[in-house]
C-alpha cells in the first residue's frame, strides 16, 4: 500500500507537518504549522481531525508551543508553555485524544524536566513518542479487527477513520487494511458524512490510493443498503469512549440502531487513547459547529437565509448497540466486558 | 399563508408552468414548458418534483400533447397523442402519481372524444380536474392529520413534501399547514435530503414563506435528535404506497427505523393517487440516478474521479414501521387497516 503521513515533526525547522484535508480530494498540499497559533487554527478548520491525528497534534502542540516560547526563567517559562497547551487541548472539545496529547506530553515534561533545554528535549521526544504509539496501536487493532472479517465482504464505515485520521494505517480502515493485506478481499461503502463530506472526500480518497474497492454512498442511503445487499459489518473509529457509550461524528448512532435492526455486527475501532475511564455521557459535550458548514456547500447557499440550522458534529451510541470494540489490547464486548473496558481506562 | 402555485396550466398561451425548483431558494423562476419534450426534460431534471406535483404534470403533459400534435386523421391522432403520453409516463419510474395522471387523462379522452378538438377540451377539463383535486385531497389530509398533532409541538419530515411537490399546500407538510391555521403551535426540523437537498432548499424556503418556525438538519443527525430532544412525531410523504411498504426518498427508511426504536409515531402523508393497489415492494424498480448528483455539489467535486457512487433516490419502508397513513380518505393503521387499504385502492 502506497503510505504516506499525515501529521509529523520537521525536524529542519521545528515545525508540524499537515496534510490540509479540506483541500483533499483536489489536492494534496501539507500546511506548516510553525506557531501554536496556526495549529490551532489548523485543528478549529479541520485541515487536521480525527481523533488519533488530533492526539498527535496535542503532543506536537507542546512541543511547538516548548520550543516557540522565548522565556529564561524556568518556572515562568513551565508556566507560559502549560498556559499555551492548554490552549490547544481546548481547540475542539469533544475528541479526547487531543487533551490527552496534550496532557501527556506535558505531564513528562514537567516531571522530568530540569531546564528549559531539557524540557524542549522531553517534550519533542514524547511527542515523537505518541506518533509512533498511534502507528503501533493501528497496526495492533488491525490485526485484531481483520481476524473478525469475513474472506469475501463488505464493510461499511462513516466518516473518514483511516490513515488521514492518524498518522498512518488508520483505526476503521487500518482494520480493513489489515484484512486486506492478509488476503482478505474487502470491498468499502463509505457514507459521504455530511455536513464536512470526509467519507465522500477523504476516505474515497485514501482507499482508492491503495486500490480497495470503495463506494461512495449518501448517508441516508446506509438503512437501504442495509436492507436489500450484503453488508457484513459496520466499522467505524471513535472521538471518545466513556464508561457507558461511544462518541463519533455525527450520524453513527443512526447507522448503528439500523445495523442492529439488521443484525448486522456494528464495531468501534479505536485505540486505548480514546478511552475516557472518568466520565459518563451524559457529562461529554457534543460540539456545535457554525451554521454555514450545512448551509453553503462551497460557498454555494442551499439554506434560506434566516433559517436556523443545527450542526451537531458528534452524537455518541449506547454500548448496548456496539457488538465489539476493537482495540489495539484486543476485542472486546462492551455489553459484557466492562471488566476488560475498565482494565483498559486505568492502563491509559 | 402566503400562497403560490407549483404548476398550473396557462390558457393565454397553451403551455404549463412550473416553479423550477432546482433554482431555489436563491431565486424564484417560472418556466415554461410549450412542448411535451421541454416538460419530459423539466420531469428528469427535478426542475418540477414530488409525487402529487408529477400526477399533475403528467396529467397537463396529455393535455400538452393532444394540443401541439398536428395532424387531421382523428385515429391516427389518438395513437400520436398515447404514444407522446406514454413518454411523459415513463420519465422517471418510482412515483407512481406520474404515471396515474397521464392514464388517467388519457383514458378519459379516449373514451369520449369523437373529435380532435373534443379530444382536446377532454383533455384539459380533466388535467385541470386532477390539479385541483389534488388541492382539494391536500386540505383533506391536512385536517385529518392535524388532528394528530399536539397543540404545540415539533415534528420531524425529510425531502419536501410541501406545496412544491403538490399544486399547494402540501401532504407531510400541508398536515403541518392545517395545524397551524388551526391555532396550533407547531414547529418543523427539516432533514436536508441528500443529495438534492430538497428539505434544506425547498421545505426550509416554503416555510419560511409562511412564517413557520423551520430548523433544518443533516439526515444524519436527525436520530441525535430523536434520543436527545423532543421530537413528537416524523411526517413524510410517499412516492407510492404499495400493499406492503411506502416508497419514498431515500433516507425514509433510516427515520422509520431509528423513530420506532425511540418510540415516535412514524406518520405517512399521501393522497389516494399515491396508492398502487397492483403492486408489491418487491416488483417496484428504485430509480438509481447519476454519479454526479451525489459527487458534485453547484459543480464542485467533493468524490474523487473514479470512485463509484451509488445514487438510489428512493427506499421502501415496510408498514411495520408506520404509525399510520395520513390519507384524504382518512387516517389509516397499515398493520391493521389492510381492509381499507384495499378500499383506498379501489377507489383510485
Amino acid at each position: 500500500m502506497k503510505s504516506f503521513v499525515t501529521i509529523s515533526w520537521d525536524e529542519k525547522s521545528d515545525s508540524v507537518l499537515l496534510i490540509d484535508q479540506t483541500r483533499l480530494p483536489l489536492s494534496c498540499q501539507i500546511i506548516q504549522c510553525r506557531t501554536v497559533d496556526r495549529l490551532i487554527t489548523a485543528i478549529r478548520r479541520l485541515e487536521v481531525r480525527g481523533a488519533p491525528a488530533l492526539g498527535i497534534a496535542g503532543a506536537y502542540g507542546v512541543a511547538l508551543a516548548s520550543i516557540s516560547i522565548r522565556e529564561s526563567n524556568f518556572p515562568r517559562y513551565v508556566h507560559m508553555v502549560r498556559a499555551s497547551a492548554l490552549n490547544i487541548g481546548n481547540a475542539r472539545p469533544t475528541a479526547i485524544n487531543l487533551s490527552w496529547g496534550v496532557h501527556r506530553v506535558l505531564a513528562m515534561a514537567e516531571k522530568h524536566a530540569d531546564s528549559i533545554e531539557e524540557y524542549r528535549q522531553i517534550a519533542l521526544h514524547e511527542a515523537q513518542k505518541v506518533a509512533e504509539e498511534d502507528m503501533a496501536a493501528c497496526h495492533a487493532l488491525g490485526d485484531y479487527g481483520a481476524a473478525l472479517l469475513p474472506d469475501t465482504g463488505t464493510v461499511l464505515t462513516h466518516c473518514n477513520a483511516g490513515a488521514l485520521a492518524c498518522r498512518e494505517w488508520g483505526t476503521a480502515l487500518g482494520v480493513v487494511r489489515s484484512a486486506v493485506a492478509a488476503g482478505k478481499n474487502i470491498s468499502v461503502i463509505a457514507c459521504e458524512t455530511r455536513p464536512l463530506l470526509q467519507g465522500a472526500r477523504l476516505t474515497s480518497w485514501e482507499l482508492k490510493r491503495d486500490e480497495i474497492p470503495v463506494t461512495v454512498i449518501p448517508d441516508s442511503a446506509a438503512a437501504y443498503l442495509m436492507r436489500k445487499e450484503k453488508i457484513d459489518c459496520i466499522i467505524v473509529g471513535a472521538d471518545r469512549i466513556t464508561r457507558d457509550a461511544v462518541f463519533n461524528k455525527v450520524g453513527t448512532y443512526m447507522h448503528a440502531l439500523c445495523a442492529k435492526s439488521h443484525e448486522i455486527p456494528f464495531y468501534v475501532a479505536a485505540p486505548s487513547s480514546t478511552f475516557d475511564s472518568m466520565h459518563y455521557e451524559s457529562e461529554i459535550e457534543i460540539e456545535e459547529r457554525e451554521r454555514d458548514e450545512v448551509a453553503r456547500i462551497s460557498g454555494h447557499v442551499i439554506v434560506p437565509d434566516g433559517v436556523p440550522v443545527r450542526n451537531p458534529a458528534f452524537d455518541a451510541t449506547p454500548f448496548s448497540l456496539v457488538t465489539a470494540l476493537i482495540t489495539d489490547h484486543g476485542i472486546i464486548k462492551p455489553a459484557s466486558d466492562w471488566i476488560q473496558i475498565a482494565e483498559i481506562h486505568r492502563i491509559i
